[in-house]
């Protein structure tokens, strides 16, 4: 059975996406801070068509960004929505004609549409039914590899509330976004128990790996 | 110069002491689950005259917090407040006869008291004219050893938006709870800039280390 891992990177106040995220902003106002770990690295250059970056203790949990699973969950937002180009069959997201996904992605919407195929692997479908749902569509497709919870931070919420996240790596940045989505927020009784399992420390980052406990 | 130094333990969802703090539950409801890395171990249970313990990754950290510095400065709802037993000043905190400091402790007040001597070498005094001058006189106190901040978080928030703050070792542990205190709010476009200096992971929990920047 796929295991549902979230990799996601929270600022020091627990915010995964700064303030008004917009088209020009996906990950909002100061938000692009989150991945000045990732970025400079080789790992994260390559899966660019890109040479040269830094090796460094971050390179393996980058690799297992990029390459660990066999599908993506993402919300609506992080696919590219907001109401204004969402409505809009054209409108293809904010990943580009070649998203670093190569692999099927399942987008948590309410609006329903056709799948998308991109270049390099990437095929959006957009799942109307519900987390369970989508889980159910990405473990088939993932082929026997893990399935990635892409985020944000409401559809990370959903699937903690809901008990089926096996596995959270969470990349813990010193910066301070001061609003936007907490990462740990909404959960109240339906908080998960977890137990720590890892804990890293990279240039600029420390990365804690948490298992579902029990 | 004293610096000036916060160890301080977070849950994932960004609480340094949970919901309905009061004398019965000081750190709030499910707050004193946040501690439950430090009290196993041989280095708390010797500050408190007991045998017997762990030694682990921790231990180094507990060391810090328990013998590192020569000077405390804390919230008087650190100390003990509470509007109920506040105003009353044969109340003496809820520390109990032997406070586990054993050096001066500078409770920030708009009450003023005299100081109060406990037993072990722990004196609480009352300051009433500030952040800085609480800083001023822990210093001068310190006989040369760095002062901590005991919390909690508004102290916190206050001392991080002054930029008085020189070092941050934060705990964080895979709790969640719900509400409370948090520790990196209100701090708006004061938030300091921090570099890590060091994580380390250990049982239940891990230790990040942030200088002030620049």
């Amino acid at each position: 059975m796929s295991r549902l891992k979230l990799n996601i990177t929270m600022s020091l106040d627990g915010y995964v996406a700064g303030p008004d995220q917009s088209t020009q902003h996906p990950l909002g106002i100061g938000g692009e801070q989150l991945h000045d770990w990732l970025v400079p690295l080789r790992a994260f250059r390559e899966s660019h068509g890109e040479e040269g970056g830094e090796v460094n203790a971050s390179t393996p949990f980058a690799e297992d960004i990029l390459g660990g699973a066999g599908a993506t969950i993402m919300g609506r937002n992080m696919f590219g929505g907001g109401p204004g180009p969402w409505g809009n069959d054209s409108w293809k997201g904010w990943w580009g004609d070649d998203p670093p996904f190569h692999h099927p992605v399942f987008v948590l919407t309410h609006h329903p549409r056709e799948p998308l195929q991109m270049k390099g692997g990437t095929t959006f479908h957009f799942v109307t039914d519900g987390i369970e749902s989508a889980f159910d569509q990405a473990r088939a497709a993932a082929g026997g590899k893990g399935v990635s919870l892409g985020g944000g931070a409401s559809v990370a919420q959903q699937y903690l509330a809901a008990g089926l996240l096996d596995e959270i790596v969470l990349a813990v940045v010193p910066i301070f976004l001061g609003g936007g989505a907490r990462l740990f927020d909404n959960l109240g009784d339906a908080a998960p128990k977890l137990e720590q399992v890892e804990a890293v420390g990279a240039p600029g980052v420390t990365h804690i790996r948490y298992a579902r406990a029990g």
